[in-house]
C-alpha cells in the first residue's frame, strides 16, 4: 500500500495537433512504445480515461478507442478495482518477460518512502492550477533574484574554481559561514564547520552516520520530522516529546528521563516547524541541561533564524554549548533560496569528519558554482540586505494572513501569531478531522498541510503558510477553507 | 579498526605570529579550548610533535612544552603504542563526562566508511605539496572557466528561478539533457530522466531505492565500485565478473548464470575505469543479451564517453536497450566540471519516479544554479564546443604519459595505451605489491591508487591519470615511481 502512488504512471507527453497523423493514432503509437520498450511495466495504473481526456484536450471517445485498440492489442487491461492497467499477460508478456520485474525491486529495498501525503504534496505542488497554502518555502516573488544577478555577474570576471570540493566545502566558503555564525554567538574553527546540500540533507547524514538501528530519535509534537522518513530508514524510533508555550519540554514525558544509548533529541527551537513556537533563552538552557546531563546529544536546526518579523530571536543553543553536546544545522533555503540547496552542519570534528565521509561516498560534496555564489552573498553584506527585505515584506504577509483568520475563522480555530518564519498553526475546533479538510481542499486544488504527517496526536490541526500566494489568492483560500470547515462541522 | 582514521585529529589552525600572545601561551589556550568544548573528545590521537613543529612553523622545543603544560593539565597523555591523546581521566573528564561519546554514536551505526585507503586519498588531495597522480578528475588547467564566466554573464541578465526545482529536475534542463541523449541513440520522454548531483549520486539512490539486503551486485574485475561502499552499506554483495580484452565477460563465470533475485550488474562499457577498455558493440549487444535472458537489469555508467581521443566509441547499451533492462547514467563530471555536481539518470519511469522520492528525502534536488548553467551549457552548444578542447589537449597528454611509461617502465609493467579517458591501467611485473608502492610514494607525497581498492584480486596494478599533472609533474612522477619500482623488485 505504502508503495502505491508509484504504481500510478505519470503521463506528461500531449499529442501534437499540429501533426499530420491522427490523435487516436498518435497515442496508440505513444503508449505502445512506452510498454513495449518496458518503461511502463506490467501491474501499473493509468490514469482514468476522463483525466486522460483533459489532460491531452480530447474528446473522451478518442481515448475510449484508442484504449480499445491497446487492449485488443494485449497491452492493456481493464482491473476489477475499475481503471486500466498495463497488462499482465497476453502480448504484452511476449515482450514484458524480458523486462525485469522493477516493481519487485522497489518493493524488496529498504528505504521508505515519502509518506504518501507528503508525496502527493511533493508532485501536485508542481503543476500547475494549484493553489499552495502548503508550501513550505517563499514565494517567488519575494526571491532576491536582483542579488543573485549581482553576484552571477560579479563572478563572470573571474576565474572560477571547477574542480572537485574539499569534502568539508570551500574553506573560504566555510571561512564565510564561521563569520556569519559568529554573529549568532557561535565560535568554532572551520574544521568543525560541514557544507552540505540543505538542512535535509545534514538529517540525512546524521541519520545514516551517526544513529544506530533502534536508537530513539526525540522529537518535538508536533515536529517537521515526521512528516519525514529518514530517521524511520535506517530502523530509528521517533518518539514525540511534548510542547507547552515556550517550547519542547522533555520532564513532561517519563521517555527522555534516563537518556538511552544512543538517543538524540532532533529541535527546532527557533519558529519552530510547524508551531512557530520560539523557545525563550532560558528554556534553551534548562533543555541543553537536561539534555547534556542525561548524555542525549541535540539537534539543533536553525533554518527559519533570519525570517524574526518582530524581533530578533535569543542565541541559539549551540551558543551556550560548552560540552560539544549540540550539532547545529542551518541553510539558505528559508531565508534566501530554497533552489540553491545549499546549507552547514557544525559539530564536533570527530561528527564532521564522520559526515564528510558519509557525504564523500553520497555526491563528492556540494556544487562548487553554488559554494562561489554562498561566499559571495555572505561576504559581500547582500545576505544581510535581502534577507532584510525579505523580512519586511513578509511581515506585510503575516499581517494579512491574521487579519483573514480573524475575519474568516474566528469560531472554527484557534491559533497564535506567529513571530517569525511563514507558517500559521492551526488547531481546529470541534474535532474536525484535517485529513477530511485536506481532502476536499485538494479536490479543488487547494494544498494545505494536514497535522497528521507531523504527528498522529495532532489530526485536527493543519500548517498554511503565508510567505507564497499573492495575496488574492490567499484570500480566496482562506474564505474557501473556512466553508469547507463549517460543512464539515455540520456533518 | 576500519574506523582509526577519523581517531585522528586534523588540525587546519595555526598560530598568529604578528600577535601579541606568545605562540606557546596561542597553542595551550586553542588546544584547551577544542578539549573543554568537547570538540576533540577522549582517545582522539594528535600529529607528533614533530609534525605539529612543522605545522605551526615553529620550533619542536615550543610544542614539548606546550603539550608538557597541556598534559598537566589533565587534558593530553601519552599513548603506550607512542602519540599523545585527549586524556580519558583527570580534569579532562570532569569535563567530558558531560560530553556525549560521539565515538560510540560513529561505531554504532550502519554505514561502512570509507576503505581507509580512500579516505587517505580523499583527505590528502586537497592538502597542499601532494603530487596527484590518483585522482579522478581533469586539471584545473583543462577545466573550461571561459565558457562558465560566459554563461555566468548570461545568466546575470536573466531572472532566475531560485525555488525548489522539479523532483525529477527542472523540465527546462531535462529537455536540454534529451536532446543531448537522442545524439547518443537515446530517445526518451523527459518523465524518464531523472537531474542528479552526479553519477555517484545516482549509483546512491540505487542502492538505497531498489537493491535489497543480501542482493549480488556484478561488477567487473577491476571496478571502480570495489573502491566504494555504497552497494555494502545496503547489505549487498559486490561479486566480480572477469574481463577480457573486449570487457566484461559474464560467461566466463558460473555466478550469473542463473541470474539470481534482485541482483544488478555494474558496468562501464566506455573508457572502464580503471583499465579504460571499450567494449566494442557486439560484445555490447552480446552482454545485453545474456543478462536481459537472465533478468539481470543493468546499471550502464557512461560518464567517460565524451573524452574519446581517437574515435567516437559505439553507441551506449541504453540505445539498443528494448526490454528496459538498462539503468544509465552519466554527469558533467568527467568531461566538464568535477564541482558542478551535476549528473542524469535514465531508467523506467517507476524506477525514475522512485529514486525522485528517495532524492526528495535525501536532499530536495539539484542546485537550481547548477541546473540552469547546465541547461545553458548545452542549449547553447558551448559543452560541445569545450569537451572538443579538452579532447584535443587530453590527447597530448595521453600521448606524452605513453612516451613516459616507454621510458621509465619497459621491463618493469605491461599496459595498454587507452583510446579514451585518463586513466592507464598498469600491471607491474613480479608480483610487486601495490600497496608498498602506494606507501612508499606517499611518503614522498606521490600519491597513486593501488589496484587492490578496485578488487582483490589486483594487487600488483596500479591507476595513473594523465589529465591533472602538468608535463614536468608527470614526468617527474613517473620517473620517481620507476625507481621506487626497481628498489621494491630487489626487496
Amino acid at each position: 500500500m505504502a508503495h502505491q502512488p508509484m504504481d500510478m504512471i505519470h503521463i506528461t507527453w500531449r499529442p501534437d495537433k499540429q501533426a499530420k497523423a491522427s490523435i487516436y493514432s498518435q497515442i496508440v503509437a505513444y503508449f505502445q512504445e512506452r510498454i513495449t520498450s518496458g518503461d511502463w511495466v506490467s501491474g501499473q495504473k493509468l490514469p482514468s480515461q476522463r483525466k486522460l481526456a483533459e489532460m491531452f484536450g480530447v474528446n473522451r471517445s478518442t481515448i475510449v478507442e484508442a484504449m480499445d485498440e491497446l487492449t485488443a492489442l494485449g497491452l492493456l487491461e481493464g482491473s476489477h478495482g475499475g481503471g486500466t492497467r498495463v497488462a499482465n499477460e497476453g502480448w504484452a508478456m511476449l515482450i514484458q518477460d524480458k523486462t525485469p520485474d522493477w516493481q519487485s525491486y522497489i518493493k524488496a529495498s529498504r528505504f521508505y518512502p515519502n509518506v504518501p501525503t507528503v508525496q502527493i504534496v511533493n508532485r501536485l505542488e508542481f503543476q500547475s492550477g494549484i493553489t499552495r497554502m502548503s508550501t513550505g518555502e517563499l514565494s517567488p516573488e519575494l526571491m532576491q533574484t536582483k542579488i543573485t544577478q549581482d553576484i552571477l555577474s560579479q563572478l563572470s570576471d573571474r576565474k572560477l574554481f571547477m574542480n572537485y570540493p574539499d569534502p568539508l566545502g570551500m574553506p573560504s566558503l566555510r571561512r564565510a559561514i564561521q563569520a556569519h555564525l559568529k554573529k549568532n554567538g557561535i565560535e568554532v574553527p572551520i574544521s568543525s564547520i560541514l557544507v552540505v546540500s540543505g538542512a535535509l540533507q545534514a538529517l540525512q547524514l546524521i541519520s545514516i552516520g551517526i544513529v544506530k538501528s533502534q536508537a530513539r530519535v526525540f522529537v518535538e509534537s508536533p515536529s517537521y520530522l515526521g512528516s519525514l522518513n529518514i530517521f524511520q530508514s535506517v530502523g530509528a524510533q521517533l518518539v514525540s516529546v511534548p510542547m507547552d508555550a515556550q517550547g519542547i519540554a522533555p520532564w513532561r514525558t517519563k521517555d527522555m528521563q534516563s537518556g538511552g544509548t544512543h538517543s538524540l533529541l532532533y529541535t527546532i527551537p527557533t519558529f519552530q516547524n510547524p508551531t512557530g513556537c520560539v523557545m525563550p533563552a532560558s528554556r534553551r538552557r534548562e533543555v541543553l541541561q537536561y539534555c547534556t546531563e542525561r548524555h542525549i546529544p541535540i539537534i539543533e536546526d536553525d533554518v527559519f533564524r533570519d525570517l524574526w518579523l518582530d524581533a530578533p530571536p535569543p542565541p541559539p543553543m549551540k551558543a551556550i554549548d560548552r560540552c560539544g553536546s549540540v550539532v547545529y544545522i542551518s541553510s539558505l533555503s528559508k531565508c534566501f533560496s530554497p533552489g540553491f540547496r545549499l546549507g552547514w552542519l557544525v559539530g564536533p570534528e570527530a561528527i564532521v569528519q564522520r559526515l564528510a565521509d558519509a557525504k564523500m561516498q553520497m555526491d563528492y560534496g556540494v556544487s562548487v558554482l553554488t559554494q562561489q555564489v554562498a561566499e559571495e552573498l555572505f561576504t559581500s553584506g547582500l545576505y544581510e540586505q535581502g534577507v532584510q527585505n525579505i523580512r519586511e515584506r513578509l511581515r506585510l504577509r503575516r499581517d494579512f494572513m491574521m487579519e483573514l483568520l480573524e475575519k474568516w475563522f474566528t469560531g472554527l480555530a484557534d491559533w497564535n501569531c506567529p513571530s517569525g518564519g511563514f507558517f500559521v498553526w492551526i488547531r481546529l475546533r470541534n474535532r474536525v478531522p484535517a485529513e477530511s479538510l485536506f481532502k476536499r481542499a485538494l479536490s479543488e486544488g487547494l494544498l494545505i498541510m494536514p497535522g497528521g504527517v507531523y504527528d498522529k496526536g495532532h489530526t485536527s490541526s493543519i500548517r498554511l503558510t503565508y510567505g507564497y500566494l499573492p495575496k488574492d489568492e490567499m484570500e480566496r483560500g482562506v474564505r474557501r477553507l473556512s466553508e469547507m470547515l463549517r460543512s464539515l462541522q455540520d456533518e
